[in-house]
């Protein structure tokens, strides 16, 4: 049984998705809702814990340190004032130096889950920070049980140019996880080369990856952005997001998201659980 | 009739292009090949001009000049050495301070033809190079028959955010061009409000553009590069390119673009020409 800790969640959209997530999960996956507002819920969908002005994200957050929530979802509150929550000491909830945004994002053309980041929180990692974001992406895929993921770190061509910031930083990143054994990192790499078998074959590309990456690293959020966007739009893609580098998994959904794809940020957090 | 000079293009590769272009244009357009390689066209469909070695670009540019050729077509020849050779004072063909690349983007699911800049030449843009980038994308739109463009500059969000480059470097862009009558101009936007009536719908947004976004410009080449790749794999998108901020229209085309998007960038240089 998984209980979701959900800040200033007395809303319709968060209701929408609760009463999904209900159909899908029935008694398995339950709700708390930690609002000022008042409850909206005339079904008994949900728990229910009325909140003082100004405390819902700390009791919200608390319930995740005392062990009575496993996930925290965002609701109608600042990311901003969450995540600043979710980082004090008192809680002990950081485990990695950085947090960062991954997102899982299912193409029906590609055939299989793909994890992206970072699309949704830093906006132009240096190198440090960009071997972090990497570290948290291949927590999120091995706690989805996959083994020794390919990590392509994303540029506009395959050739190290020195004149693109995103090659340079491909390149070192590359060099920095040489030796690593758990994961493959590579890049500069274009998309297609890295997602797409026939691009390799036509370009006669050679290397660790070869269109058969599991998680695309981007050099800076536009890139993030404008991709996962343009597979929504284009690709038919389901997507869904949450924030690693926490012991807990977190979900922010927005309210543009169809109850679909926060659906499955939820099955996303849920699978980061399983032991 | 139009003439295209192609430097280099004594090729596999190029005579595809043309036996396509042949198919589809017949005598309409010739092809002018400038090559030191031996003639490879069995079949008399281009006319072949026999090179000195490192002359190849030199003449076919010439005959740009002359007024013997309308639309220059890169070969097997660097893309550097080409550029270089169009820019010299002596050829005058340079009208713009600064070239930049124009993608033509033809999404089944969008159904109406979109510009993409810069997603091939300038790598990151300054507000000056950005400025010169949609001033020549503008004239191809024209070119095209597209009466008053509607121009949006991407970013990640459609708030303003001062942490965020190209949230800044759009506001900025946009206040550049804010008396501008004969094109809208505006920024920051992310792909969904630029592409998507339904996003503008369900995001309530109001502005000058709503989903109906005829050219996107990018505030990087990596943002333009991932998203017109992702649209190519998995958006059944057609794609063309051609270099603006000349007289006259270049064609660049990639060994790994399939012969239909070869003709397409054809087809986009062509229209060019059109008074």
């Amino acid at each position: 049984m998984t209980n979701v800790a959900v800040p200033g969640g007395s809303q319709p959209e968060i209701l929408e998705l609760v009463k999904a997530a209900k159909r899908k999960y029935g008694s398995a996956v339950n709700f708390y809702i930690f609002d000022e507002a008042e409850n909206i819920d005339q079904d008994n969908l949900w728990t229910y814990i009325s909140c003082e002005k100004g405390t819902m994200i700390q009791k919200a957050v608390q319930s995740l340190t005392d062990g009575q929530t496993q996930i925290l979802l965002k609701g109608i509150v600042q990311t901003h004032d969450m995540l600043k929550e979710v980082l004090k000491k008192e809680h002990a909830l950081k485990s990695q130096s950085l947090l960062s945004h991954v997102s899982i994002i299912d193409i029906p053309k590609l055939g299989r889950p793909l994890l992206l980041t970072d699309a949704g929180m830093n906006i132009a990692p240096t190198k440090d920070q960009q071997i972090q974001i990497i570290e948290n992406a291949v927590s999120v895929a091995e706690k989805m049980g996959l083994a020794k993921p390919k990590v392509a770190l994303l540029s506009s061509a395959e050739t190290y140019n020195p004149k693109m910031p995103s090659s340079i930083l491909a390149q070192e990143v590359t060099e920095y996880f040489r030796n690593q054994e758990e994961f493959i990192v590579y890049g500069p790499l274009s998309l297609d080369l890295a997602l797409s078998k026939e691009a390799v074959a036509h370009k006669k590309f050679t290397g660790p990856i070869e269109g058969d990456a599991d998680i695309l690293v981007v050099p800076s959020i536009d890139v993030g952005n404008v991709f996962y966007k343009s597979l929504l739009l284009f690709g038919n893609a389901s997507t869904g997001g949450l924030i690693a580098g926490v012991k807990i998994p977190i979900v922010l959904t927005s309210r543009s998201d169809s109850v679909e794809n926060k659906l499955y940020s939820l099955e996303f957090a849920l699978e980061q659980l399983k032991e």
